[in-house]
């Protein structure tokens, strides 16, 4: 575990969660935080953290019609493709890196809720970074709290409650399998005592990892 | 072999071969000499044979920053994965299907070309289709005679010749390897000359298939 690290430094932060559940707010409020602290973090996000994982993102989010779960993961794998490179350039600098959705998204949307293989899925990102996050902060919140928060869904979205309820799950599996590195909070919470309790496990994560 | 036909139907005929090999030319000459002796004969392509597709192409073929092969790889498997479900659909109508490129363009651009691995790629591809050509014609050309007739090179196409000779050999590769579905032509030759070359193989198979 973690044997990259000696070639690449840095320490590598993900939030997970259902749509809604808060992870652009509280990604974006830990950077602050640690930025405060006196931390170099850099903040990205999946899909969307390169050029042209933008351009995969607007295909994904934007476009109206069905799209098959198998083309749906290949799009994200060519962004996340491009975007572990990017990664681990900023990893390599010794940053802590905070990104909304790395692979675990894949597993929980595609794989749990979209009925994609998961030994497929996960043979795939073997092929594109050997990666694994620090610490990952997963924000739990029912589907019927990611409906009510979130106001023009899109095309992921619209897929329904029993849809959202597999990838909650998924998560929870996931959370589960790595146990090492996942910290459940309750995405429900107000933000402000939500991004305090995520503040301070990461830096006593940090402490132990860094000092 | 062919062991999918019973359950589809049809008859499928894509066309390879280096960039400005007169794939598109050629593709569309045979459809138009199919439909002048009767033959239902639909036309399609990689990337861009769907909606999907064409916002997948858009990326592949404009974007003028480095695209690494993997990202390349698994945005046209995306492509093609959307595709192959058209084209099920079209072969189990019966039609003759003819596409300006499948997945051999994979195998010998980021496989020969680019140094991806072609186990990797041929897994992704199980994973996407059964489905094989019934007949696949490869346009042969040299390098030179490509960048000759490629005016406005797009991204791929300015990779240059020692990428192209790599690209070729790999679809010399491929003709022997599947020696009962490849013809090679020459490529370099008039276009109605060439044309009537190739629908004088295309009717001996389709007679030899159907009838």
């Amino acid at each position: 575990m973690r044997d990259y690290i000696s070639k690449i430094g840095g320490f590598f932060i993900t939030f997970e969660g259902i749509d809604g559940c808060g992870k652009s707010t509280q990604a974006k409020l830990l950077q602050e935080n640690l930025k405060n602290l006196g931390y170099d973090a850099h903040w990205t996000k999946e899909p969307g953290g390169t050029d042209i994982g933008n351009m995969v993102r607007e295909i994904l989010l934007k476009y109206n019609q069905e799209i098959d779960v198998l083309t749906e993961f290949l799009l994200f794998a060519s962004d996340r493709s491009a975007h572990a490179k990017e990664l681990i350039k900023e990893l390599s600098k010794g940053k802590i890196v905070i990104s909304e959705r790395f692979k675990d998204s894949s597993v929980a949307y595609q794989g749990y809720g979209g009925g994609l293989s998961i030994n497929f899925i996960e043979r795939i990102h073997r092929e594109i970074t050997i990666i694994e996050p620090d610490l990952t902060i997963l924000l739990d919140i029912s589907p019927l709290v990611s409906i009510k928060r979130v106001k023009a869904p899109d095309r992921i979205e619209k897929k329904g409650t029993d849809y959202l309820e597999r990838v909650r799950n998924g998560y929870l599996i996931l959370s589960k399998l790595y146990k090492n590195r996942y910290v459940i909070f309750d995405g429900s919470k107000e933000k402000n005592e939500l991004s305090q309790e995520i503040l301070k496990v990461v830096e006593n994560k940090l402490k132990a990892y860094f000092f």
